[in-house]
């Protein structure tokens, strides 16, 4: 996957025990987000917009419409960082110097690369909707000429990535203030799925789909271990 | 607080109904987000990183430790781009094309000033504190002279800033998908706090914080509404 942990610009350099730089690493962080932070700069000023990503084997997609102002931007090759990150918990120390959260990121450098062809286009449509709900593409109705004419898939390689993260309990344990009668520990963060919602207007002899049935068993069983 | 509707630089430029501008939006979506992306320029290069951070009045505050790379470039007065969003839901359409999420999103440009001083940096690091898990701060030992000489404290007025959202059921329900017989409608993403995880060295007598409770008998209120 050519992750590199020699880039200077990757190298995560305060608290070395929080960086890492393995393929493996950026997977799990890429599968378990939802949303990418994309930056990018426009006449010296950066932006930072949320996208819906997608990851297939070395690669990073994000697509919106081909008439919006930011995917033109970043489908010119521009310099790029894509930040995902997950929060897992509250980190509560005796002190509030040292209060702070369990997470973990992945910041990926590059430049975007233009999807052409229909094969690839409609490869990284499935990952993006299987993304959002495994199961899901299957079910729904493919795209038209028209709808892939209208969008932009762009494409990252991920060959300078690097995974952040902090984890475990707080800090203070070994300093002065672990006897102080404050109580210390981490609040574990945890996504979950609410009751669905149909269209007001689906028609009413049309059940749910098998993957949103599977999304709520899966999360009823993550619930309850 | 001075949020500029006719800034062409944070003005929605796609699908309108997305944009929002006033000061109110802003706050309730800094309110509920937790993580901030901070994107920000060094040799033409943008990144990307999360970093927590607080909101008071019409500034937004960040802050690390004073030994850190980013944190020097943040203080040089460096154009910024800080964006929050939160996730509130799978859209699922009918077709793969209309697939999407339910969320809100402030981004924010401008210049961090350094904080300077001893009042309003205990207040920035109390708003830290207190965003993270209200309460927390009359419960904690407070920062020393020594810790906040190690910490740079950074404030961003919010005068350039936009609130981009998606709300509702999928937008297929008029068209000719209306009627393909496959469930439609949102999936709510809920965000709950687990089984808090004491720090392993915690002293064997002292009970969970007010806060700590407080936080899951909200939850809890949630959970159950």
């Amino acid at each position: 996957m050519g992750v590199d942990p020699a880039s200077s610009r990757v190298r995560v350099r305060r608290g070395a025990r929080k960086g890492r730089y393995d393929a493996e690493a950026v997977a799990s962080v890429l599968a378990r987000g939802l949303v990418a932070h994309v930056a990018f700069v426009d006449r010296e000023q950066p932006f930072c917009l949320p996208m819906l990503y997608a990851h297939v084997g070395d690669r990073l997609y994000v697509h919106g419409s081909r008439a919006s102002r930011m995917l033109r931007r970043l489908s010119e090759s521009a310099p790029v960082c894509v930040t995902v990150t997950v929060v897992d918990g509250l980190v509560l120390a005796r002190s509030a110097f040292e209060h702070s959260v369990n997470y973990a990121s992945v910041i990926a450098l590059g430049r975007f690369a233009t999807v052409e062809g229909e094969a690839e286009e409609l490869l990284a449509l499935e990952s993006f909707t299987e993304k959002l709900l495994p199961g899901r593409w299957r079910e729904v109705r493919k795209p038209s000429r028209a709808e892939l004419k209208a969008t932009t898939i762009l494409s990252l390689a991920l060959d300078e990535a690097s995974v952040k993260l902090r984890t475990g309990p707080p800090d203070d344990g070994r300093s002065a203030d672990a006897t102080l009668p404050v109580w210390a520990g981490v609040v574990p963060i945890e996504t979950r799925f609410g009751e669905p919602l149909p269209a007001p207007d689906l028609a009413p002899d049309v059940v749910r789909s098998a993957s949103v049935e599977r999304l709520l068993e899966l999360d009823a069983q993550r619930s309850s271990s």
